[in-house]
C-alpha cells in the first residue's frame, strides 16, 4: 500500500467542507483505498462479482438443511440472473461471473467450466482434495481475477455457491486459529437444535483427522476447492493492487487463508458485512476487520460484499467531488 | 400501514431462492416498506433530499466550533454541488432541495426562500420563536413534501443546516424525554473539553427555563425553524404514505416530535444510521429504531440517510427480481 497516497487523502479530506472526522468510516475508506489505489483519484467501477462453485463431499455426513443438488439447481438459477447475488449486483452495475470449479452434477451452461475434480472428499473421513488439484485451484482463482482485470474490473467481490461449504470453511477456520468447533461452527442454510450439535461434531472429527498446519495444505486437507479459488483469487487481486470486498463467513475464511499464506494482502482487503453466521466474527477479529454492514445476512454468494459497494463508491467520490473551504473564501 | 400487503410481502419472501431469514435486514425493509406503500411491488426511486436551513441565536452562546455566518456559505454551497450530501444526493439519483426557513444572513440564489424570521431567539434566555411561526415552520415543511411528492418523490429524505442546531435539538429532545442535559449533548462541529461542558450548562438553562411539554411548543420554546419544518416535513410525508428516510441526531429529533404529535406515523420512519452525535441513542432507543447504518457520521444534512438508500432500494428489488424456488424445479 501507498502511505504517500494516504496521507495526501488525509490532507485532502482536511479541506472537505465539513467538520474534522463527521463522515466517519467514509473518510477512512477513502484513505484505505488510496493506499490500495495510489492515488487520491479513486475509481471502484466496474465492481466484478465471481462465484466460485463446489460440491462437498462432507454433504454425505447430513450438514446442510438443502440437499447436495441444490449447488447445480443454484448454477442455473445464476445463469438465469434470478439469485439473490443477480438482483444486488444489477444494483451497483457489477457483472457476475460463475466459475464451476468442481461442482459434482452436469455442468450448466453458461458457467466457466474449470471444474478440477467433481465435488471434494468428506473431510470427516478423507482429505477434501490432492495437493496438486488444491494448487491448481489456487490457480483457477488467479486465473479469474486477471481475467475480470483484463476486463476492467476495479473492485473484486469473490462470491461462493457450495451446499456443505459453511461445514469446510468451519473446519478450515478451526485449524488455522486454532478454534473449537464450537467456535466456528453455525446454522449454515438453516440447522438448528440436534442438526447442528451433529454439523459440530463433523467439524471436530474433520478438524482432529488432519495434521496439517500450513495454510494451503489446510484448504486442501479440510476445504473445498470453491474456498481454495477464493484464496487465489484473493492472492492475485491483491498483487495486482485491486480493492478486495470480502464477502461473509466463507469469503472471509479464503481471506483469512490468503493472509496466513502472505500478510502484505491484508492492506487490500476491505470486508463489506457482518454475517449472521457464528464464527464470522472470530475471524473478523483475528483479522482486525471491522465490517462496513452489519445487516444480519448470511447467504453467501457474494451478496453482503456488494450490499456494502454502494459506501465504497460514496467513499470513492466525496473526496474528489466536494468543495474545500477555500472554495467558500475560508 | 397495510398489514395485508406487509403479510404478502412475508409469503413472498418466503418461497424466494434463499435459506429463510438469510437476507436479514433486506427481507425486514422489504416487509416494512410493502406495510407502508400497501403493495409487494416496492418503488422507492426517486429519492428526494430536503434539506431545511435556519440560524439559531444561541450561537450568541459560543456554543459551536464554526461561526453562525457558515449556515450562509453553505448554503451557496449546496447550491454549487460541493456539499457532501450533493456528492452522496447524485450517487443515489436524488434530487436536493434547499429551503431557506429562517436564515439570518443575505439570501443565496438557487434556495426557496421561506424564511419565517431571521433566526431564532437565543434559547438559553428566550423563546425560539412564537408560537405563529413554528405553525408556519410545520407549514412549510409539510409544503415542501407535497412539492416533492407532486413531483414524484418516493422516498422523503428531510435533512438540515443550521450552526448551532445541536444546541437546540438537544433542548428538544432533553425537554421531549425528560433527559438530563448531559445525556443529549454532543460535540455538534467538533466541541471538547470545557467548550463541550459550557453546551451542556447552555442546554440545561434553556431546559429549565422552558416549561412547555406539548411537543409542538416544545419546538417553538427550544428547537429551531428547520427542526419545526422537519417535524412537519415528517407529518405531511407520513399522511402521504411515503417511505421517510430519517438522517441523524438533528432529523431525528424531529421525527421524534412528529410521533409524539402523531403516534400513527412511526411506521413510515426508516432511520438510516446511527450518528456518532452524543444523544442520537437515545432518540432512537425512545423510537425503537434501528439504524440501517453505523458508519461513525455526525454530518448532518441528510447525508447517512443518503447514505442508506441503496440498502432500501436493494430491500426493493429482491422480492420483485430474484426467482422462486418453483422456478427451479422444486
Amino acid at each position: 500500500p501507498d502511505e504517500t497516497a494516504a496521507e495526501q487523502m488525509r490532507e485532502r479530506i482536511g479541506q472537505l467542507t465539513k467538520p474534522p472526522g463527521s463522515l466517519g468510516r467514509l473518510e477512512t475508506l477513502a484513505v484505505d483505498m488510496a493506499a490500495v489505489q495510489g492515488t487520491i483519484d479513486l475509481h471502484v467501477r466496474p465492481p466484478a462479482v465471481l462465484v466460485f462453485a463446489g460440491d462437498h463431499g462432507v454433504t454425505a455426513e447430513n450438514v446442510s438443511a438443502y440437499d447436495a443438488s441444490l449447488t447445480r439447481l443454484m448454477l442455473e438459477n445464476f445463469t438465469r440472473g434470478g439469485a439473490a447475488v443477480n438482483v444486488l449486483a444489477s444494483e451497483i452495475g457489477a457483472s457476475v461471473t460463475v466459475y464451476d470449479i468442481g461442482c459434482a452434477g452436469a455442468p450448466v451452461a453458461g458457467t466457466e467450466q474449470i471444474r478440477i475434480r467433481r465435488g471434494t472428499g468428506n473431510i470427516r473421513v478423507e482429505a477434501a482434495m490432492t495437493k496438486e488439484e488444491c494448487s491448481e485451484a489456487l490457480d483457477a482463482g488467479c486465473d479469474a481475477v486477471k481475467r475480470a482485470v483484463e476486463g476492467g474490473a476495479a473492485v473484486i467481490i469473490p462470491g461462493e455457491m457450495g451446499i456443505g461449504n459453511t461445514t469446510a470453511a468451519a473446519a478450515v477456520s478451526a485449524k488455522l486459529l486454532d478454534l473449537s468447533a464450537r467456535d466456528v461452527t453455525g446454522v449454515g442454510t438453516g440447522l438448528s437444535g440436534e442438526d447442528l450439535r451433529h454439523k459440530e461434531a463433523v467439524v471436530e472429527d474433520a478438524v482432529k483427522r488432519s495434521d496439517k498446519t500450513d495454510p494451503s495444505a489446510v484448504i486442501q486437507d479440510l476445504g473445498g476447492l470453491e474456498i481454495a479459488a477464493m484464496t487465489g483469487a484473493v492472492l492475485e487481486a491483491a498483487a495486482s493492487r485491486k480493492v478486495i470486498l470480502v464477502d461473509g463467513f466463507i469469503a472471509t475464511t479464503a481471506a483469512l487463508a490468503a493472509v496466513h499464506m502472505a500478510p502484505w494482502v491484508r492492506p487490500f482487503l476491505f470486508f463489506g458485512h457482518q454475517s449472521e453466521e457464528a464464527g464470522h466474527r472470530a475471524l473478523l477479529d483475528a483479522l482486525d476487520a471491522d465490517p462496513i454492514l452489519s445487516l444480519g445476512m448470511r447467504l453467501g454468494e457474494g451478496s453482503g460484499a456488494v450490499c456494502a459497494f454502494p459506501v465504497l463508491r460514496m467513499a470513492a467520490r466525496i473526496p474528489r467531488e466536494m468543495a474545500v473551504f477555500s472554495d467558500l473564501g475560508l
